[in-house]
């Protein structure tokens, strides 16, 4: 900090308030098409960044590229782990169009031999959600879910605080009892997972957060009697209206555990009854 | 031909039954990593090569690019129309692993100004398909689906032959009548369309040709009662299993009509009742 003359003016300093979500997924171009991105260990699973914030993350980054801003349809294939640290993302834009936009984007991170490896690489067809027309006819219901008031935070799990993945100190996660017999030894043996989804600091929903929420209930592999890691290889995410402020439900299920692989299939669902957003991913088992 | 000397045995000539499939998504290196295609109109819907049989092509394209054969996971954004004839495909490779690869295609065709527009862009992780593990969890279950002998052909429409989409004549599709409302003016306003999809020439289905079948039967639009073009913007297909010989069950849900855009989620089982692949594509309205 500098020395301020003594005559001069001094305004008072104000410190924008920066949500852990924005302030986490914030990118910075070093070039055109380039940006440079600081990878939080706040949003790890265990040992793993979690790959919806990595998709958010990406989803900023190509939102700064493209004409258009909102993610529509955004894939993502997970090539090998990203850790918390400096992260270069590198864009490419195929085609822009007058409604909708189409680019790829790969994250690399350093190699420790001088060079540059690729954790992620994402396809994605952005446009303009607010410039949808309000013809809604989704016959799909909203899940069927116990009221967010009765469901269980993370920190009730019997052994407490010690198991909270670090992530979960991130969001304000309720999960439903009906989905959480695996957290006291008994796992339901369906591939279901429900919940409440929120961030912490009370940053509202919107397009770039609803990519990190598909992805962040505990895996339905748990409810499956599944252990361990159940690593992503791919997510595909389809954004198909801005949320409305509040909490967020999000519904998961698995139907086709086979061969060492199973999908999750992810909805969400805003304050207003809106279907927003809706996901598939394939994990490893 | 040469001449062949007076001497010489002359091998008999064998010449090899090609299906259509395979002759129509052919493709041949031009250099590693390049390679071109000519794009068959036998498998056009109205004006537009079928996005299914697009896809085939590319995969086709990427297979012989990576180290693994099978898309495990292959995702397409449709760009502009692709029109038959001669294309390109690019490839690149983002990862090579002992178990699964990952790379990125894109089809272009020239422009007519003497350069090259990109038509499609893919993004896809392969792997090898005979080498998973056969435990197989599946909680799924076939569709309820008409007997194939009762479904609809395409010709048993009223109009006629002169309605069906040359594509229709590659194959033995069969429409359940619980889904053909549509073509007696009568549409069920259900976002269902199910039927049975088989080449026409009796080739038995593989990975590659189910990515064709995903994206085979009537919108599901016709159901909901849309009429026109129900473009594709982008088709993520998960390639579980290698499909047994015969005929293929294919079930297509939409639940979400909103915005001026759809999803269309399809799965298809083979004749061993195995869920071997389950697609989403985002449509526009």
């Amino acid at each position: 900090m500098s020395d301020a003359p003594v005559d001069a003016v001094v305004a008072p300093r104000v410190t924008p308030v920066t949500s852990e979500f924005d302030r986490d997924t914030a990118v910075r171009a070093r070039e055109p098409g380039v940006y440079e991105a600081r990878l939080s260990p706040g949003w790890a699973i265990g040992k793993a960044l979690n790959g919806g914030y990595l998709l958010s993350v990406l989803a900023r980054a190509l939102g700064e590229a493209l004409p258009h801003q909102d993610p529509f349809t955004i894939s993502a294939h997970y090539l090998t782990a990203t850790v918390a640290g400096p992260a270069v993302i590198r864009t490419d834009t195929a085609r822009t169009g007058r409604t909708v936009s189409t680019g790829s984007a790969g994250l690399f991170q350093a190699d420790g031999n001088g060079g540059e490896t690729e954790r992620i690489r994402v396809l994605a067809t952005y446009g303009d959600l607010a410039g949808l027309s309000d013809d809604v006819r989704t016959s799909a219901e909203p899940p069927a879910i116990t009221p967010l008031e009765k469901c269980f935070r993370p920190t009730d799990h019997p052994d407490g605080t010690q198991s909270v993945p670090e992530m979960a100190r991130r969001l304000d996660l309720r999960i439903d009892p009906g989905t959480s017999g695996w957290a006291l030894g008994a796992p339901s043996h369906r591939g279901e997972m429900r919940g409440w989804f929120a961030l912490a600091d009370g940053r509202e929903p919107d397009p770039l957060s609803l990519l990190t929420a598909v992805d962040a209930l505990p895996p339905t592999g748990f409810e499956l009697g599944l252990t361990g890691w159940l690593p992503t290889v791919e997510l595909t995410v389809h954004v198909r209206a801005r949320p409305a402020p509040g909490p967020l439900r999000v519904s998961v299920t698995t139907r086709n555990l086979a061969g060492g692989y199973l999908e999750e299939d992810a909805e969400v669902w805003d304050s207003a009854d809106r279907l927003v957003a809706q996901s598939r991913q394939l994990a490893r088992t």
